[in-house]
């Protein structure tokens, strides 16, 4: 049986399903997670209300390896992330001694006033370990296997290197893609049957509708080289063969 | 009490979690629905599993007035959207009539084979209305609540212009942008108080992180034009304070 390492991610924020701000944050997770073998299997966008952000912690966070989070650990009053995760494994939320030191330390050196917004940024469940912020030093956290970053794309993408390495991968699936230049009417059927003769691979069409016609990526998935190989010449051979039949 | 219409998306397909095809759907989604009164409350990505997409299709759509889902609706074996959608409705999914002779007419108007792959798309569920697809005709559908979309772009959008018309629409969230030239630790305290002061609204901060230092845009949200202007000149006026105070 392959390794598989599975992961969710919740999306924190009323500005992304508002419409407001464009979410930038789930192709660059996806790409990561396929990128070091883990399968991402799930995301949802949820609201800034803490009943919702702790009950969706809670059910992802059962059901898959990992979770991770990203928006809502500012300073401000609608950064209610590290709260509603607390709840959501019942535990207090408060500030975290060492953030606390190196928020203190960074204002202090630029000469700003450590005020009770800026406090905000250090508090998180009781139990937590750091998320390192080299961009902008406030911290995000990891609480089981849930861990929770920045919803500013260069800030999450930087914790979410720090992340990586701490991660437990799985077989990484393997993927090869066939352009083709017939719409998915034309390659479904025989499609259809490659899947069924290759079980151990996912096969995929994407269409793409460009200038009034379809064209299809054919993407194979799997763990194994042979298998990926195997399903790749088949899906070869029927699109060189629709061609000879044109 | 103000008339709030609340909605979910459901974005079905393992191309978006693998990061291969990076979703430009819940975007359009979320500004077309703010700019028409309704409140899109949640979203989920699920992969293109049948039980996964069925269950979740029924988690949401006892939840909210409307659901939306992008995805799985072509004529390849992993477009089970249909299936799936119709396994959630307890209802069997069959070649709806309408949509066979749509789809037979337009491939014999361009002389091209009406094939099994094709035939697939006219299925749906038993008692799903059609939504009409005037770019590539393949129609999607409602059934109850949930409207089932494509997944390319260009029709979901078309399909979606289709869908508009016929949804119940609630008060609509007014919105008002302040910028500000201060970091969140800044604002974060004063915005804290005004936001107690001003509980009809919703006041967002959302920072963003440019040549290494943080702005922010305010924005306040409102279905009354005065609660909105209210809370919108409190905030001015706490930018223009801080402004002098540097």
């Amino acid at each position: 049986m392959p390794n598989v390492v599975t992961a969710a991610m919740i999306v924190i924020g009323d500005e992304i399903l508002s419409g407001r701000t464009k979410d930038k944050n789930i192709g660059h997770l996806a790409d990561i997670m396929t990128a070091i073998g883990i399968d991402l299997k799930e995301v949802r966008v949820v609201a800034d209300e803490e009943d919702e952000i702790a009950a969706t912690v809670n059910a992802l966070r059962n059901r898959y390896d990992y979770v991770f989070t990203t928006g809502g650990i500012g300073p401000t009053h609608d950064d209610i992330t590290a709260d509603s995760v607390a709840k959501a494994f019942g535990v207090p939320c408060d500030y975290d001694e060492k953030a606390m030191a190196l928020l203190a330390n960074s204002y202090d050196a630029r000469g700003i006033e450590f005020n009770d917004a800026r406090k905000r940024m250090a508090r998180m469940p009781v139990g937590a370990a750091h998320i390192d912020n080299p961009v902008s030093v406030a911290p995000g956290f990891r609480i089981g296997n849930v861990h929770v970053m920045a919803g500013v794309p260069s800030i999450f993408q930087a914790m979410l290197d720090n992340v990586v390495p701490t991660l437990r991968t799985g077989a990484k699936l393997l993927s090869a893609t066939v352009p083709c230049p017939h719409g998915e009417g034309i390659i479904g059927g025989p499609l259809a049957e490659i899947q069924k003769a290759h079980p151990e691979t996912i096969i995929g069409s994407y269409p793409k509708y460009l200038d009034g016609t379809f064209r299809t990526d054919l993407v194979v998935r799997a763990r194994s080289r042979e298998a990926l190989d195997a399903a790749r010449q088949a899906i070869e051979a029927m699109v060189a063969g629709l061609a000879e039949a044109q």
